[in-house]
């Protein structure tokens, strides 16, 4: 293991977070609510440490394995987690650390879990924090790293480590620049759902603040799913509602359609085999929800209401944003059901959205039927296609693997959060919210506007971690938690 | 396809179970409660249809295909399923011929999973056929047709298709040889069971008829779970329920593990992998629940009694029984959620048993493993190994789509039975206790004394192919139910 290599880019991230801390030390000194001081020490902190750990840059062997490279994502995650999750403790707005820093992986885990009961107490530089992290941590903090500092050619593992999919598209042949384009893209679109939620607000479509939109639009871009108020979206107008639902839908996509576009590459568009079934899947569960809303009665009496609040919610889960407009957990129970599965299928690899990705249940389901044909045909050889190209038998592997550790870590994961005995329902739907990154659980306790503050301390520490699994992939915390890893070789 | 051979085959079926219809028929003469008509009626059907289906029989063209071979065990399995069932319906027992088709199919399957309230009702001749589906079902109806006929080499698809397990191994190399030694261990044991339960009746540990004997020990052969009693096992001695114990945790094991202590190839027995990790499963879990059940208080006093208890409803579960002594429903959630992952587990392969097997389990893991080896080093193979033998690439890639298909199935099923509204617990391990062959759920509508009689009419269809496509290791099913299986090549 390259120690020193490994420390030299944590310090590196952390004075990073530290630049970061700055825009909310803005937002505080504009608002004057007592939180400058939390938000600027940390800032200070996350400096000093990085700049120390920076001294460790080592002068020669700067070779890095994958290991090392797994090893550093898992690290530097955890690492900005509990430092990030300071301004909240010190400035008391969240008296228990634990708590922190299980709202601060929420907020950088893109989950949107939230252990606040009265979000509106909270301090306007806090609040943007919370928001901001999910923004960092959506596209990811390492990715916005390469964009900005010249690295060897082995960043490709942090990249695989840290990008949410089966596989890994170089858009072009650097990786620096393929960073930027990613960044470039974000940023232009989380700035144009800024101005929609204006253009709104000038035109009377419905109140928002300058403040409320950039929060929401960081929370929709890194599809995480703090909102600034305790009803989630529920108090917002039809029309921010709408912008949101849409923005939602878009983060939900795998960022290099929208490179294939700005290129006018609109062959590579139409081929891209995930994009259909992922809107495919959010048309058939918007219209078996509203179908089963409808018929059951008592829910909605208007089909185009029922629609627009149906649409929101199938976005918010299957992109595993969580924002809530009505409170999805008194639907039927087949309703509820179905939101539990786009919960676990997620939206686009490549997106900023969670959950197994929209391409790795396609991958699965086609190995199996392949595997089906293969029973009896055992002569036969199929090759497996995805946007026109023939899928890498290292992927079609890696992929059962992944959906094996999903479930042994999901099974473990229950059985220790059963302990609380809240109810079947309540444990497995708070780990599949916190694994797949949604945040809200589709059970009474966690609905889209309840907390996660009443679980012990247990289940909060195994949430946490189940959190950065989900946002990591399994595999870089599987290997850094593996005793192998830290053997002597 | 071969549709005469397959037409023929199916004719020697019906024949035969038109011929083990005579047993409950020998029943009923002693008893004399009425239900004599409905099953000689039952047997003469049976055998007249077998006989018409067998002048089928085809002159020259005598080969049969995979797809043969699975086509022709799910509709064995279908068509003894429906016939099945006419004596309940015909004698008035079960009033609706689909809830008498649920019964039949719960147990062939070995699921046990009942619609009756009051089964002492029924009487004696009916309740006989009951149990004695679970044990014909349990070892295989085709199996015991390999022992009988004499069939061309092409009867391994018939074995495979209706053997559990991820690999069969033919423990001789001739079929109908093997297929003879498995059902003689099948009965010697069973045997063993009933003299064991007689001999505790002598000796004053416990009153137990001959009949009821005969019939749970039926029950506990095919791991089925069908009670005599209303009550399960709760009104019997805790000798008889020990007896029981023993004898489902037996039953669960891989029958070429008793093979080998009879050919005295005691090394092959230490080598089985699956026997090692079952047995550990089940000291693991009758600790963890006991410790769980002690220490929340309030259901046992004496440790001796939980032990007694656990270890009864542990092994029942485990090897997919469903026999109750408690009502493990009330238990805490960690306890629940055990049996929930046992019933998934299920027993060894090579048994009576249903749910995954252990043996997938252990594949599955090792898969994931290797996998994340891989991940690191590239260009390292490792080579899988289970009872000291490499395992077949193939068996690796059918395990995993075992898996996927399993969890398609497990969650289609889910959502069609969450329309009847009964709370998602329910929904869930109804669907996972008939697709695992279990029969009782874990949930409080349907514990082990609950019946299914409730459910809706689209409900019982769909848990009738979950047990199917669960005894039959769903390959079978799969392959009947997909279009291309009946399109002309």
């Amino acid at each position: 293991m390259n120690y020193r290599m490994i420390a030299y880019l944590l310090g590196y991230v952390l004075l990073l977070i530290g630049a970061f801390l700055l825009l909310p030390v803005i937002v505080a000194l504009i608002y004057g609510e007592g939180d400058l001081l939390s938000l600027l020490l940390t800032a200070v902190i996350c400096a000093a440490l990085g700049g120390m750990m920076m001294l460790l840059k080592p002068k020669r062997d700067r070779t890095m394995h994958a290991r090392d490279g797994f090893v550093m994502v898992s690290l530097s995650w955890i690492f900005i987690s509990l430092l990030g999750a300071l301004p909240f403790w010190l400035n008391g707005a969240i008296p228990s650390y634990l708590d922190a820093v299980f709202e601060t992986v929420s907020g950088f885990t893109t989950t949107g879990a939230s252990i606040l009961t009265h979000v509106e107490a909270m301090p306007h530089g806090l609040l943007f924090w919370r928001s901001f992290t999910h923004w960092l941590g959506g596209m990811g903090v390492l990715v916005f790293m390469l964009a900005v500092v010249p690295l060897s050619g082995e960043s490709i593992y942090l990249l695989k480590a840290e990008s949410p999919g089966p596989s890994v598209s170089k858009m072009v042949p650097k990786m620096r620049t393929t960073a930027k384009i990613l960044y470039g893209i974000y940023f232009a679109m989380t700035l144009l759902q800024i101005f929609a939620y204006q253009l709104g607000d000038l035109c009377g479509w419905g109140d928002i603040s300058l403040f409320d939109s950039v929060c929401l639009a960081f929370g929709s871009a890194g599809t995480g799913g703090f909102s600034v108020r305790s009803t989630g979206l529920a108090e917002y107008s039809s029309y921010v509602q709408t912008v949101t639902t849409v923005g939602m839908i878009m983060f939900g996509v795998n960022f290099s359609v929208y490179f294939f576009l700005i290129c006018r590459k609109f062959r590579l568009v139409r081929q891209n085999t995930e994009l259909k079934y992922y809107l495919a899947i959010i048309l058939g569960a918007v219209a078996l929800i509203t179908a089963n809303l409808m018929l059951t009665g008592g829910y909605f009496t208007d089909v185009r209401n029922a629609v627009h609040h149906v649409s929101f919610s199938v976005g918010s889960i299957i992109t595993t944003t969580g924002y809530g407009t009505v409170d999805f957990s008194t639907w039927p129970e087949l309703s509820r059901a179905v939101l539990v599965l786009l919960m676990i299928c997620g939206a686009c690899a490549g997106s900023t959205g969670g959950g197994l990705k929209v391409s790795r249940v396609v991958i699965l389901v086609k190995t199996a039927r392949s595997e089906l044909q293969h029973l009896l045909h055992p002569h036969s050889v199929e090759v497996m296609k995805m946007d026109g190209k023939r899928v890498d038998r290292d992927v079609i592997r890696g992929t059962s693997a992944y959906l094996i550790f999903y479930i042994l870590i999901a099974v473990v994961s229950i059985v220790l959060v059963s302990l609380d005995n809240f109810g079947t329902e309540t444990s497995v739907t708070s780990v599949l919210a916190t694994l797949n990154n949604i945040g809200p659980g589709t059970s009474i306790i966690i609905g889209p506007f309840g907390g996660y503050s009443g679980f012990s301390a247990l289940s909060k520490v195994v949430m946490i971690l189940d959190m950065l699994f989900g946002r990591l992939e399994l595999f870089p915390m599987l290997i850094l938690f593996r005793p192998s890893t830290w053997r002597k070789h």
